[in-house]
């Protein structure tokens, strides 16, 4: 007996997962550009449509909870915008870099916390073989008052 | 009749803008690095010279108006550097990534009319088709006091 | 006669510098991410383990001073996590980017300062051939409280 190994396709359906429509640019942009075989998204906040869903800054008005569900719409965001571009989800080969920007407040200090919830949501969809370097920084404010964006680097399958 | 499309350099002419010295580098880096045909600019600020042109947190001591200009400023000097290292615009295929990080409040929110200001310039001068995608965020503080610095990523034709 | 030129790990041992131990992943992501001849470092913290060597703000409770130390520290924990994924630091070709976050007050100005402390280091070890391109931010808050986060792209040697 042979098993065919799950793709990332497969988890989103096992997950229950339904993906949001894919975020439109806000302003003078488009939402990824591919260059090579990479592939760079704009910056994915916690919006549907172009309204944000959470807003607020982390370590004050926001706990570190309401972080995390930010950064989970941020993530799906982010997969629906790799679906419309690749086709596929089972095109990504690697997350190259995963940036998480967190609005926090000068004495945060968890920020690791929040970023783990777009990390685990990705590892969890697109497998443990693609899982990201990260880049994690507190910042004053984000656009729209979101309290995450995600900076997303993929290495695409090609062929 | 045949035409001949506009080239970036064109562009540039044809909307009579005359281009600052390319900033030379404040500390122990490089003005630019050329991977591939990928070429990596180093931040670029609201400078001339080695002095900042405009300083302040926007929605503090700054509104949006004045950081658009800030913005201006910052992509003016980033095409000056992009033509002394490719020798013409013309070179640039993409703009692959184009980060506009923006000194601001923590209750600021429009920081996309600021970043606005510098893709619409990036936009205007080397064309539609080679427009980017975009990651905006929020400062605390910048170098020199400078209310805005660009990331800029490019594909460059190696042709 | 003939000299063979310094390389980076001759220059490592002639500086007497005692590499610490590559910092381990925090969270649900890995060190670092090859992508073709590129490697993606994630965020090297100010840390020792999974403990920060020094934390704060700079312009707020730590002076400039403090901050280059603690942007040596990350750059030295960026050189070992190199040397680590690499085999030796002599695969090195050039340091692509640079990204220096440093956390700060909103009325700091001189992040350069702070920035060029990992410049000079890694320009020391790695050799004035593999000098970066760079981009410096203030951040409001950083992972653990850490005062200063590097980002670092490379370009590999492969052969």
């Amino acid at each position: 007996m042979t098993t065919t190994p799950m793709t990332a396709e497969d988890r989103l359906i096992k997950l229950g997962i339904h993906l949001p429509d894919a975020p439109a640019p806000f302003g003078a942009y488009v939402p990824a550009v591919q260059t090579g075989n990479l592939l760079f998204l704009s910056g994915m906040l916690a919006t549907s449509g172009h309204a944000v869903k959470v807003a607020g800054i982390i370590g004050k008005t926001l706990d570190v909870k309401a972080g995390r569900e930010a950064a989970q719409i941020a993530a799906l965001n982010a997969l629906a915008l790799i679906k419309k571009q690749l086709g596929s989800l089972n095109r990504v080969r690697h997350v190259v870099r995963l940036g998480v920007n967190v609005a926090a407040t000068p004495d945060f200090t968890d920020h690791i916390a929040v970023a783990d919830a777009a990390s685990e949501l990705f590892r969890d969809v697109l497998g443990n073989e693609t899982i990201s370097s990260r880049l994690v920084i507190g910042v004053a404010s984000l656009p729209l008052g979101s309290p995450v964006e995600l900076e997303v680097i993929l290495e695409v399958r090609l062929d």
